[in-house]
């Protein structure tokens, strides 16, 4: 599987997360997709994304994507986990994108840059 | 928190996914942000959003959001954990969009719609 | 499978510690038996059990063990589970039935039983 | 806390489970003790026990209860995730020491220990 192409615009998460809504509907899963069942559906994949890594050192972890094997498996189950967050943003009525611009602005002030403007005195660092 | 607005476009999950990555290195956290460090940090967030709904009926479940404290931890999760799945992301090189966008290609294949052409006959539906 | 007969004493948990511990012994596991792995490890087996019930309704889910396949998935999980948590507990050094000792006496002092003496005024009973 | 004192029994599996039982009634909790939401519960459980560790390296990892606060943190989601384990086989009738002893012998014969008499030739190791 190639990484998208540079020039050719990909789907958006809009977009995909519109197709798995017709996706549950035309096989009639919607009442299987609770948000309690896709958070939890959500944890066991992240906990499968997981277990790839759970006995690897650190340098087997970071070349996980030179194995063939493990690198399909971690695009499949970081598709799944990326599904089931968008699934269960649509039975809630969440929009992910705008949560987490919200979030990053909240941890701007609450891990304020060391060493930026106002935070130290630059002889400090001489 | 309001959701964004209808004809202000907001970020795309790109400009997120390079924000968060920026937010990391001007905090020198990158040392932390290994594939398996952030493969276990996603399970927690993922296990943080299960704990919201795990003693709640089907129908509390899907009231969540009619609580404003339950719906901002909710909105607040969903943040972590996609933030976490997009720092996983940069940590393998993977493009979530596109794997998602396989990986539901693979499961129309897998799981076929009932009734569709060439699955039933078509006097059934008549 | 069946469950220990009643007369027939079973292995004790310290017993099938000591067991998990010569057995990952046997294997030279031990340097892959670190706190954080067997952390993880155990995660993702809890996490296999959660799956078992993710799409079940409640009343599939109670009736769990009445089909053979899931009650054999269920007693595997279950064993996973708590094989990880005594390899952990092994790695560091706390015994897992003096913690949970602990833990109930601190839960009877934070939850007191509703109705119980010195909670209601007896005239409410009457 | 101290662990426990070698001479004095503590208590067994069984007599903490059965504890639990009684707690949960005396707390009308047992609606909400439905295996699903026990192996949810479990899950979570699970994922904060993992989160202590999830930042560390791995030589803080193994120092952890060198740290009293630390150290309580973990005692404490020990006890958490035993308690609902214990919780969810009460709730499906599974006896946790029998599933375990059976897999170990499973487990036994599907990883024949390497240099076991027969799988060998003592002269190869000389």
């Amino acid at each position: 599987m190639n990484e998208r192409e540079i020039d050719v615009p990909g789907p958006t998460l809009e977009e995909l997360r519109r197709r798995l809504t017709k996706f549950a509907a035309a096989r009639r899963w919607e009442p299987f997709h609770t948000p309690k069942n896709l958070a939890a559906a959500l944890t066991v994949e992240a906990a499968e994304l997981l277990e790839i890594f759970q006995w690897l050192t650190p340098e087997q972890a970071s070349a996980v994507m030179a194995d063939p094997d493990r690198a399909h498996r971690v695009r499949d189950e970081v598709a799944d986990v990326l599904a089931y967050l968008l699934q269960f943003c649509t039975a809630v009525g969440v929009d992910p994108l705008t949560a987490l611009a919200a979030k990053i602005e909240r941890n701007e002030l609450r891990f304020p840059v060391p060493g930026a403007v106002g935070d130290v005195n630059p002889e400090d660092v001489s």
